[in-house]
């Protein structure tokens, strides 16, 4: 019967989208999730932009768009990146993406052919390596401590594999919640040229710093052009909206946008346009200022409440931002055997970390604690809990 | 400098979205475009909507949503399908896609190796064959008579070349306008399953039928699983909002959910809501009542110009539907230098025919005239004007 292609081969869907579903039950407290909070949707605004927008010019938002993205879209990213971000940009250094996620896409379709290695942190966000697994990317796991990428571990796996790509999150990353330090963020932008490696660096979180300064994105280095940056406004601002940008020189930013015809001709205009009048009308910074001190609080509730709680033998991140905590067990701890029982048994979710890794033998004493969904008092109930189950299980 | 993937070697972007930049100029009476009428979008109804929409359930809105898509989309859209064309489908036969396109490419991903053979109607729908060509698939063109592919021809080719897909636009083709038989509807399912191909049966224009009975897709004939129907929401009720949906089996839409989690994570939720609300609440059916008749009016106006001043040498097709009229110049005419000429010296635009081939060597005397993006008057100016260079170059 029916011939998948070989890409498909070893390819089961997200492991988390499948536990996602298992989490409907309500009394399930879940640090399983990386939703934002949904009390940190500006409902109000987005419905009164949408009224807006649509009386405004209703018929050019229905209608086609340009590829590249919708014009006042693509001017106010260009904007919000010299402003926050330092860097210039011009429009044909831009592209409007349907989620961060499609920039991914893009970038593999542009640069990757079966067999190419790709680095990745080590561990990484499952939905990338989902992404490499389907390009038939040779996937290396680049080490990692507490201040990110080791850049010496990466320099000797850019020798040893001559990959294509090397892929991060620098800054509160998916899944450890580390930021990666500045002077590595230059040595990054130096190996990449040095090597001729194209870094796709995805800032999905940068906006959700609750302490400490911003860091310039590994971009802000790049003189080599060898750097694309993604963007997104679903941590920020909404994810249902899918709107994301990728940012790069313009030949490649061409090529990114040859492949987004054939992926889905454009981004919807109106989520697009919203994003717009969110950035232009200045919105995005007051949205920021409300939602940043919930979410500290949940992140400190969770860190508080593992002090209090967990066994201390296991080791937690302790970030600036972002959405996740990351967790380290004693070596030999099964934590996916635990997150059944966590379940079942007590009432809690989270992830085990195994699945964040490119290499099956890899971090099945790891776990992922998501802070941005719950409430903080079922944040200290679901860690007392599982704090419980962590310490019966050593 | 950067080592792009191979599949980009010989893909420069479309050819139609390219020249749809030059045709900026109001001046220049289109027919190159392939939009619906801007007079055509229900603003005020889809302002209303979205309004609604969010008031209701901004907050789900505006979270993460199932890469299968938005319930209430499935489920509008299961009811249409059961309705307007007697399929019968589940929640696991349907997926939500970022517009039809998306469809085209998640099939590719999901089916396509490097060097598989893929059929392609002669002449056929350009995004598609960029997306084949990306896929690096071995295109073969199926040939057409006035009824759309030749079914004979079709299974030669499939005997031949053992392909994994036929792509057809069996409905008021893109470009030609040509509606495929019922009983040659019948021998395409059929094929399919005979020597295992898989049909990719796109369907974005079948409600805009202006004359004739409606003729029920080849997935309605589709007793072996073979078929995967793609539909769209951007001739209907708006392009700019991405919306379209993939049926077929379970298996089948299962890997194209896999693909489409690594795509772009799922389809805007608002968007899908919006299309839902518009089925649902039953505003679809009189919405088509009242756009048909302007459509059918410059189709008329188009071939009554035609009449009036071609040369009887260019043989034109006469759709049912659809927004394409195809013309037929007499060999060894060259449409595409005189496409220049006529943008030039006639203020009148057009698509040389020749970018819907596969192969470089065909078309290069044909052309697709649209007729949806013009009022009438400017359709029988436009076509006085291109009947006269036409004339003078036979």
């Amino acid at each position: 019967m029916t011939m998948f292609a070989k890409r498909m081969e070893h390819v089961t869907g997200s492991a988390i989208r499948e536990l996602f579903k298992l989490l409907g039950d309500p009394e399930i407290i879940s640090f399983g999730g990386g939703n934002p909070a949904k009390e940190s949707f500006p409902v109000d605004t987005v419905r009164a932009l949408c009224d807006e927008l649509l009386a405004r010019e209703g018929s050019v938002l229905l209608q086609y768009g340009a590829t590249e993205g919708y014009g006042r879209y693509l001017d106010a990213y260009i904007g919000y990146l010299a402003q926050e971000k330092g860097i210039c940009a011009q429009r044909s250094n831009v592209l409007a993406t349907t989620g961060s996620m499609q920039g991914i896409d893009l970038i593999c379709k542009a640069f990757l052919d079966p067999g190419d290695a790709v680095l990745v942190e080590s561990p990484a966000f499952l939905g990338a390596l989902q992404t490499f697994n389907l390009s038939q990317a040779k996937l290396v796991p680049v080490p990692m401590d507490a201040e990110g990428v080791m850049t010496d571990a990466l320099e000797e796996l850019m020798r040893e594999w001559r990959p294509k790509l090397f892929y991060c999150i620098p800054t509160f990353q998916n899944p450890t919640g580390k930021t990666l330090g500045v002077e590595r963020r230059k040595r990054v932008a130096e190996l990449a040229a040095k090597y001729d490696v194209i870094v796709a660096e995805d800032d999905p979180y940068c906006e959700l710093r609750y302490r400490g300064e911003a860091l310039p994105p590994i971009k802000a280095f790049d003189e080599s052009d060898h750097v694309i940056l993604l963007n997104s406004f679903s941590k920020t601002l909404s994810p249902g909206l899918r709107v994301g940008a990728a940012m790069g020189s313009a030949p490649i930013i061409r090529k990114l946008t040859i492949c987004k015809q054939s992926a889905d001709t454009h981004t919807a205009n109106i989520t697009q346009a919203i994003a717009a009048e969110f950035m232009l009308q200045g919105l995005m910074k007051p949205h920021l200022e409300s939602i940043r001190p919930m979410y500290l609080e949940r992140m400190n509730a969770m860190l508080d409440a593992a002090h209090r709680y967990f066994p201390r033998e296991c080791a937690l991140t302790n970030p600036d931002g972002g959405l996740f905590i990351w967790g380290e067990m004693p070596e030999g701890t099964d934590m996916l055997a635990l997150f059944n029982r966590a379940v079942k048994e007590r009432g809690v979710a989270f992830i085990p970390g195994e699945h964040f890794y490119c290499r099956e033998e890899l971090g099945k004493h790891t776990l992922r604690l998501n802070f941005s969904s719950e409430p903080v008092e079922r944040i200290a109930r679901g860690m007392e809990a599982l704090g419980g189950l962590l310490a019966e299980c050593l």
